[in-house]
């Protein structure tokens, strides 16, 4: 158990964890870099370094044994480079995903490199049965972190990611219609079972953390992740930042009202996204329209790909409506990027064709230009995601991590 | 002319920028506040705020005097509280609103207050004419600030704001459809007929610095500001900084697919909103349904007024759309607050129920609890928008007023 043991970082200044936040997401990178990319001045880079060496949180050893290993030389004359590297194995975390069918877990070193998955079948929704199980998760998971032949860094947190509105700050699962919860209060019971702080977040915004501090956003000034699937999500990054929405609301794509208003959402509203464009939705389309109400979405997906006119109109429909609501997000937003993620991807042929016409369509001037980019999906990711929210957490002293 | 020689500010590093503009923005503020919100130490805030003061950028005085004059004693014992603020004449500032029927200009203090107002009247779209008469509108508010009864600070700036595309690196229009303009440059024909500096602007973008810098994104986390009238536009704030687009594109919410797809908008592309919701589809709409073709706008505002069913259908089909936009924009953004602006305030009895509705029908969640607010509309606000964009480059050291 001496495992779980707070291990408290020495951040001092907001300087700090501006460096830490370099090293983690950019290194190795050396102090000359770091100044440069961040303003300060190489004296207090120098300053908030050393502590964090000190503490065995970063090193400047790393990348010069492996320059070593592979026979390069170092750089420069007289004192060496020494690029800045955070010490992967200095803590772990773990990540949970909840989803209305299964619990996926990961624990992640410092780099949200996953060290080990677990999976748990959910049978019963209601959130008592649920925050047990992702008790009993938790708790294998810390058993793989404990393994004397391979040890890990202690454990600083658990993350949570659902689908819905949920509140950070109190680590309240506000609404998630996929789950059927209202005001289900999580990081409480959680933390209070395993006595580890625990950060519960909305899935998609996890996923766009992950990909800020550890994927495509290391290199891009915005973008966006778009997730299809169940829900049709969607992640911002705008101004060195993800977009939180001041009351924890945010990137609701699949509820822009782009729809006919026909058909009633999951959430009680007309005409959204999802009411086409989620897999419920294309799946209960392809079961009308062909008469086959035991049709299963993979059977949907079969037919669809044999040229199932009925099928294929349902998906045709599924991908207009995606990017039209592509659309209107980038010429609300404009980011440079968009990251098309979830576990539609798989399926990514059957909307394809139609999504780019109505982008294309709708898209407005040069908001058009930003780069598409396909995610191949697991679900593992979902859960990295939770992780990536604690490190993050971690690295910037925010509830419930304070420092 | 000696009123407009270049006049550098003392600021050497990115926490000089930082404090002077808390300084500008909130001020009158002590030094110790500065120091609490900006994360710097109290020596670094003194350190920076010195050559300001001595330079005359900055003051420490004013606020004691204005203090005295009210009989208020200084607050504390020992060292008075000495709080800063800049000085408004220190700089001058010049506004420049381009519509299709006017030219509307101002001159304003440091601190985005209008000295003087002029228009013009444009009777030819042509940009050589257009930018002909900017730099006589330009001459004209020059020679108000020459005034030497009523000395006023060096000008350090032209700022001119146009609706449409625009790239503000390079100062070209790149598609105004307006204007009828597309790649129209304006930075560098204005600036060297009148051999000063010119910041041209998105003039939503231009309204939303303003917002941000001197109107209520001071005390908000985040905003959108959107305008209705002759066209639907939105500014963004969102992470501390306006949201300029990775490709200068972006809050296009007139031009988000949610009206029928019967007709064709200004842009080329059909569906977008503008097509329903502009004060021009409004109008065409009451001529056709009235049977009225000679109709103006005021016209069919006062029909509608008085309760004509025809007038009354075009003013809420409009109404009902700007809502879903609204609904749409905070679904996906999330703002603490919207303030709605532009001309078509004037009329937003008109409009005011159905959106309300739309918006509350589609708003999602806790997005739904932003506040809505009205700005009272004059043109001067678009002239006074782009002279805050002058100041925020000046503070900043951005092109073209690099330090
Ligand atoms: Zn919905
Ligand atoms: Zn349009």
């Amino acid at each position: 158990m001496s495992k779980r043991l707070n291990r408290p970082l020495p951040l001092g200044t907001p300087a700090g964890v501006e460096v830490l936040t370099k090293i983690l997401t950019q290194g190795p990178i050396p102090r000359v870099q770091i100044a440069r990319r961040t303003g300060l001045s190489q004296a207090a880079v120098t300053k908030a370094v050393a502590p964090l060496i000190e503490a065995g949180f970063v090193t400047d050893q790393q990348a010069l044994a492996e320059d070593a290993a592979e026979g390069r030389p170092e750089l420069g004359i007289g004192r060496p480079v020494s690029p800045l590297t955070v010490v992967a194995d200095s803590v772990s975390v773990i990540g949970l995903k909840v989803t209305p069918t299964d619990l996926i877990g990961v624990t992640t070193d410092f780099k949200a490199g996953i060290l080990a998955v677990r999976h748990q079948q959910l049978t019963d929704l209601s959130a008592a049965t649920v925050i047990e199980q992702l008790a009993s998760l938790a708790t294998e998971l810390m058993d793989t972190l404990d393994d004397e032949a391979d040890p890990s860094g202690p454990l600083i947190g658990i993350g949570v990611a659902v689908s819905g509105d949920v509140d950070t700050l109190h680590g309240v699962v506000r609404d998630s219609p996929f789950m059927g919860w209202r005001d289900v209060p999580v990081a409480t019971p959680l933390g209070e079972k395993l006595r580890v702080p625990v950060v519960v977040s909305n899935d998609v915004r996890a996923l766009t953390v992950t990909e800020h501090w550890f994927g495509v956003g290391v290199d891009a000034d915005s973008f966006a992740v778009v997730t299809i699937g169940s829900g049709v999500g969607c992640g911002l990054y705008v101004n060195g930042e993800v977009v939180s929405g001041a009351h924890g609301v945010s990137g609701e794509l699949g509820h822009l009202p782009l729809a006919p208003g026909d058909l009633v959402c999951t959430c009680g509203r007309r005409g959204c996204v999802e009411t086409v464009a989620s897999s419920d939705a294309i799946l209960a389309r392809v079961r009308e329209t062909t008469g086959q109400p035991e049709l299963d979405l993979s059977g949907a997906i079969e037919l669809a790909r044999a040229g199932d006119a009925h099928a294929r109109e349902a998906f045709d429909r599924a991908g207009e409506v995606i990017g039209s609501a592509l659309a209107a997000m980038v010429n609300l937003v404009g980011p440079e990027l968009v990251v098309i993620a979830g576990e539609g991807v798989a399926d990514y042929d059957l909307y394809d064709q139609r999504m780019r016409q109505a982008f294309a369509k709708h898209a407005f001037g040069a908001a058009g230009d930003c780069t598409l980019m396909l995610r191949s999906h697991t679900f593992d990711d979902w859960a990295r995601g939770a992780a990536a929210t604690v490190i993050r957490s971690y690295v910037r002293g925010e509830p419930p991590l304070q420092r």
